[in-house]
């Protein structure tokens, strides 16, 4: 399962979310490991790579990433729409079986103690770093990126293969209500038409 | 030009950035106003809405932000990728012909002081909610959402409708170097795959 994973190099970590994709947030504590769903988590720096998160108090996942100091975000692809929608409208409080039956399986990666949710296409494993003004007041959470890996088959030499990927890799990326989007086709703004000249 | 504009009830403003776009950042004080690129934007709160947007120092639209109190979130489109490319790239402290230069065009709308960027999908306007270790410590700025539109051809009843808008309505995603993806095809999760039944 995780003969693709390859590390990436801190210093591009942040392209593995600069397209805004929803993420998945794990993080354990005492033996009790849980996972949601985000699609509020953006770049925040990027050397040393931060990261921002908004986790809400009513989440057993934010009381092990206080509990922790750590969590992990990492970005589900189109084949985990049904996972994905599922660990963010059951909470672990409610159903302490919730992962499985949400389909997840976690995994360890190299000395990262917090688990990874399988099967995603990159992970960003953080360090929290404790901001009590911005959790209370924001529920905002920001975390130092320690290390970071990804699929090779979607992400590899610092670049999305998105384009090159089946169908079934492409990042999610949420609206409202159960409503996502796929990323969609490239861009390259070197091709794009030179901004319209103004008339003088 | 204005004429497809319509306000987005507050309630559901946070629509118009939660699947990742990358988003132009327009300020003004005193006379002089500026845009610049930003892929590090994301919502923060529901109600009243907030958002986070990452200004770093060096940038002219900071200093305005800072000053005025104010600035705008808009959801650039495909059709802006140049334009996007340009003010993200190009500094009003170098060149005070930037905005002209880079295909900018500016309006105002009801009673926002601050001035939009025409041609774009949405359009949120707020005011800075002060909070100085944050802005200096991580150049994180927050925003509450105080009114906002969008170009009713391309979201409209609190939706996106890419899928039924041209491929020029569609927002970027920015990942690195002028590299963008354009975002992509519809996906439900009430249609999607239950998630893996594991064994028993």
């Amino acid at each position: 399962m995780t003969s693709h994973i390859a590390p990436v190099e801190l210093a591009k970590a942040y392209r593995l979310i600069n397209h805004g994709p929803t993420v998945l947030v794990s993080a354990s504590h005492g033996g009790v490991a849980n996972v949601m769903a985000a699609a509020w988590a953006c770049a925040l720096d990027f050397a040393p790579p931060k990261v921002t998160v908004v986790l809400d108090k009513s989440t057993r996942t934010r009381a092990l990433v206080e509990a922790s100091g750590r969590f992990v975000l990492q970005v589900p692809t189109v084949r985990q729409l049904a996972l994905t929608q599922a660990v963010g409208n059951t909470s672990l409080a409610d159903d302490a079986d919730k992962l499985r039956r949400c389909g997840v399986t976690l995994f360890q990666q190299d000395a990262e103690p917090t688990p990874l949710v399988a099967g995603c296409a990159a992970w960003l494993a953080c360090r929290l770093v404790p901001e009590p003004h911005n959790q209370q007041a924001y529920d905002l959470f920001i975390g130092e990126v320690e290390a970071a890996w990804a699929d090779t088959r979607v992400f590899a030499n610092g670049h999305w293969r998105f384009e090159e990927a089946g169908p079934e890799w492409r990042s999610l990326h949420h609206v409202a209500g159960g409503h996502y989007y796929a990323i969609g086709a490239p861009l390259s703004a070197q091709d794009a038409t030179s901004p319209p000249s103004p008339s003088a």
